[in-house]
């Protein structure tokens, strides 16, 4: 059944109008409509205006009727990590009272334990605990959501945690992009040396040989993936036809940024500690700045220069990070709130950051997030009539329905 | 019908068994019990323990299996403006873009705004709005709450605000505690002399005499009441039977929290600017410090120093100060990460702030604030085995149930 969604108060379309889409350009312009209607047919936006196209009143019409309500693209949450195992509530509570790294990975904490956890779970396990936040994420407006490996850090698990993604992707109504990291960090039982190869040459070519995967990604840090493993890695990566994603400059600038350029990367990911040559480096390059609020606040880190990046009119992407270590949570609204109050973004900006400078995050801006004909029918309506109420209320969540390709899921 | 929760995981029960309660001593007991169930008849608490009493398996028990789960007290929101009229969003998208107060102030914007919504509407406007504002609390586990008046500014619209308190504490499953704050700005139709001669001797008399609040409380600032002005009211309304609390040190220290203490103060609010004679002040006082963090990430302006207060054993609280200027939110959730991540308060002290120490705050903690036996049953059942996790898997609401009294409310 096709979808019109009838004379909505506001329609933040994050389109600029007549002008072709480039990321970073128009960041603070959201392209809003206002007492307008959206038609989805086929699961396609094939209409956007005030006054509806004649003889469309058709039986076989869903309509919704959305006077005082917002609509919005759905969100894009591009940088998570929503398959996993195990618990570390425990961590945190040791964290809060003071306990350092140190201390908490002697006490068996870390990313170690939830290497050890995904290891051990069933793909069933993972699977239902991976749908689960999945759904969380929808339930905060997120119609597309990308996932990494790096918990497995062993062909097998990361394979394992891969194909839980694609299952995923068949069964939940979200579009799914699957990112490979296995150089998300160094294995206890392997050498470096070994382990890099090990990706190289064993996880990179089975994994897209299975089509698992459609990004590849690495943890580019001091006493993690130097710049040169994560050049060599990303190169054979792109060989095997997989794109680069970064973590970068989370704790320090060691040139990860740079590296990823030169290697085709289509987002650098974090960079709470930047400098001015970092940058230099990404203005005009394309690659779009994906920045993670929830970690800085979660982990007491530095948060991004976003207004620098902004005013560098260097695209600006937000996603939550979602992960056991250092954001555990799914909300990508909460995100959104912390980008206004703590990166110091407006409110435009922040919608753009989560919707179609999301989607050049995923390179896929041609077909989702902006509400503009042939695009895909992945709408937000929320229950308040201005948008800016959706970031001023913040903590309470005002979605009233979630809709995929032209369907209502939530 | 009674009800029986049977085999928690955990049991948060934010009572120091066997010692008498102090406000401030134990902020970071929080008497956890395991494996444990929890037995309410006639809405109160009569039993805790793990081995269920003989012959406690009656007919007509309500009985929730609550394995693998964790129970705490009901929140205690103690102090909130959840009774408005009017929109602010717009002004929040101007000050995000960096407009100043005053220009907010000179386009409409500010507190005049909502003083002049809430003028205007009527009695069942406001109740509407205030209503569905304090069933979102109580989604997020409030089961007791407090109000204050403060956007009427005459003695007309002050006791429309608290007469609105009144029916909704008759129609709405929480508990609801009035406050009268004629003392929150001054209007502008009035001298400073003539407003304060009104709310001493005009509203304060009729206020009491149709029993429309327990406490009284004012904005003791510069630029808005004095300390001298702030004592004279204060003084009246302990006259007719009102208990002060006191906004102040929000932005200046200028003396509130002296005057307030001699006012015989039950709580100071706000204490974002702290001189060390402050601190020493609250020392012993008995007073509750409570802290509103989620008006510091609003605002962006300083956080309390919520360490050097719970050191210096002075009892500290948490509220929402859920209003429409500088606090849009009825997520005490996110007020107690916010404590976790930016007061740097830990777990255990967090929730005793919402729990006991709010009780405290109201003067009703010998009723509610913990659970043990002939306490009112006041209960929260999150669907995590671990009370930390409440707070590290931030943002995502893991309440499975709310109960008032023995009744499962939501």
């Amino acid at each position: 059944m096709d979808l019109l969604i009838e004379n909505a108060e506001q329609i933040v379309t994050c389109h600029t109008r007549g002008r072709k889409f480039k990321a970073g350009k128009h960041q603070s312009e959201i392209g809003l409509l206002k007492k307008s209607s959206i038609l989805v047919e086929n699961g396609k936006i094939s209409w956007v205006g005030k006054k509806l196209p004649r003889g469309i009143l058709r039986k076989n019409l869903l309509k919704i009727d959305a006077r005082g309500k917002c609509v919005l693209p759905g969100f894009i949450d591009s940088h998570t990590h929503s398959v996993f195992a195990g618990d570390r509530a425990d961590e945190y509570s040791m964290r809060i009272k003071g306990s350092t790294y140190e201390e908490i990975a002697a006490s068996g904490g870390g990313i170690r334990s939830t290497v050890k956890a995904v290891r051990k779970a069933s793909k069933k396990e993972l699977k239902d605990l991976a749908g689960r936040r999945i759904l969380t994420s929808m339930c905060f407006g997120v119609t597309t959501i990308e996932a990494k490996s790096g918990y497995g850090l062993s062909a097998a698990a990361e394979i394992k945690m891969l194909e839980v993604i694609s299952e995923l992707r068949k069964e939940l109504p979200v579009d799914i992009y699957a990112t490979f990291l296995g150089a998300h960090a160094f294995p206890d039982e392997k050498t470096r040396e070994d382990y890099i190869d090990e990706i190289m040459f064993r996880m990179i070519p089975a994994i897209t040989e299975k089509k698992l995967a459609v990004f590849i990604d690495a943890f580019c840090e001091k006493n993690y993936f130097s710049v040169n493993e994560t050049k060599g890695i990303f190169l054979q990566g792109v060989k095997y036809g997989l794109t680069p994603k970064l973590h970068t400059n989370q704790f320090y600038s060691i040139g990860g940024i740079k590296a990823a350029i030169e290697c085709g990367a289509i987002s650098v990911d974090h960079l709470e500690v930047m400098k001015p040559s970092d940058v230099s480096a990404l203005k005009d390059s394309g690659t779009i700045a994906c920045l993670l609020p929830a970690v800085s606040y979660f982990l007491d880190i530095p948060y991004a220069p976003a207004r620098k990046l902004i005013e560098s009119k260097i695209p600006v992407a937000l996603a939550t990070d979602f992960n056991p270590g250092s954001a555990m949570s799914e909300n990508i609204q909460l995100t959104m709130s912390l980008a206004v109050q703590l990166l110091k973004m407006n409110i435009e900006e922040t919608f753009n950051a989560v919707t179609i400078n999301a989607a050049a995050a995923l390179g896929v801006s041609d077909r989702i997030g902006s509400i503009e004909t042939g695009k895909q029918g992945d709408l937000l309506i929320f229950d308040t009539p201005a948008y800016s109420d959706i970031l001023y209320h913040f903590g309470v969540n005002q979605l009233w329905k979630v809709i995929k390709r032209g369907r209502v899921i939530c």
